[in-house]
């Protein structure tokens, strides 16, 4: 896929074998994580030129702005880059909910710890 | 690679295509969101049964636990997986520094924002 991406922040990149990064996306006002999506280059550009939150679908095989069609919006606060290239944190002002079952964030399914020293 | 994490659990999972899912690990007491990782079925049950976050190493192709070396380990609070499986929320209590740089967190570079309707 051609892309206009910085390619300053491209070189920096460090992908999946489907040429994706994990994108953290955190609500600005609550410091919630609210769900993990993915970007490749070209969503990335349009995530940072556009301020809109965009991702690519695995399932579906194509782009996708947060709210296009549920009016959950995501308005872009800012990005960062981890270390090692292969996660941005997007930190975003969230319109409604984040999860598309309706719930605050995606991450509802408490698996159970039950080994170890918890402090 | 054999595994014995529950089967129900590896059942809801959605891999990429060398068998992971990202782990977007929080710190507990402040929220911050302080690294992303990656974990197959056996980094997560080991994770889930000793209490301690345990990755795969994409780069390393090899397990670790994280601060085995550094001594910045992660006692594991919660672990909760998202609707579609992909993505792990890891809340931990960190020891130390959460990135191999020094730095508290792995996202220290900023990327800028230059579009959109920045509310």
């Amino acid at each position: 896929m051609k892309t206009d991406l910085d390619p300053a922040i491209a070189a920096r990149l460090k992908r999946t074998p489907d040429g994706l990064v994990a994108a953290i996306v955190r609500e600005h006002d609550t410091g919630d994580v609210l769900m993990l999506g993915w970007m490749d280059d070209e969503a990335l550009h349009r995530t940072l030129t556009t301020g809109r939150a965009t991702y690519w679908s695995r399932s579906r095989q194509e782009y996708w702005v947060k709210g296009a069609t549920s009016g959950h919006h995501q308005y872009v606060k800012s990005v960062a880059l981890d270390c090692d290239g292969d996660a941005l944190l997007v930190t975003v002002e969230q319109v409604g909910a984040a999860c598309h079952t309706g719930e605050h964030t995606c991450f509802h399914t408490e698996l159970p710890v039950t080994g170890g020293e918890r402090r």
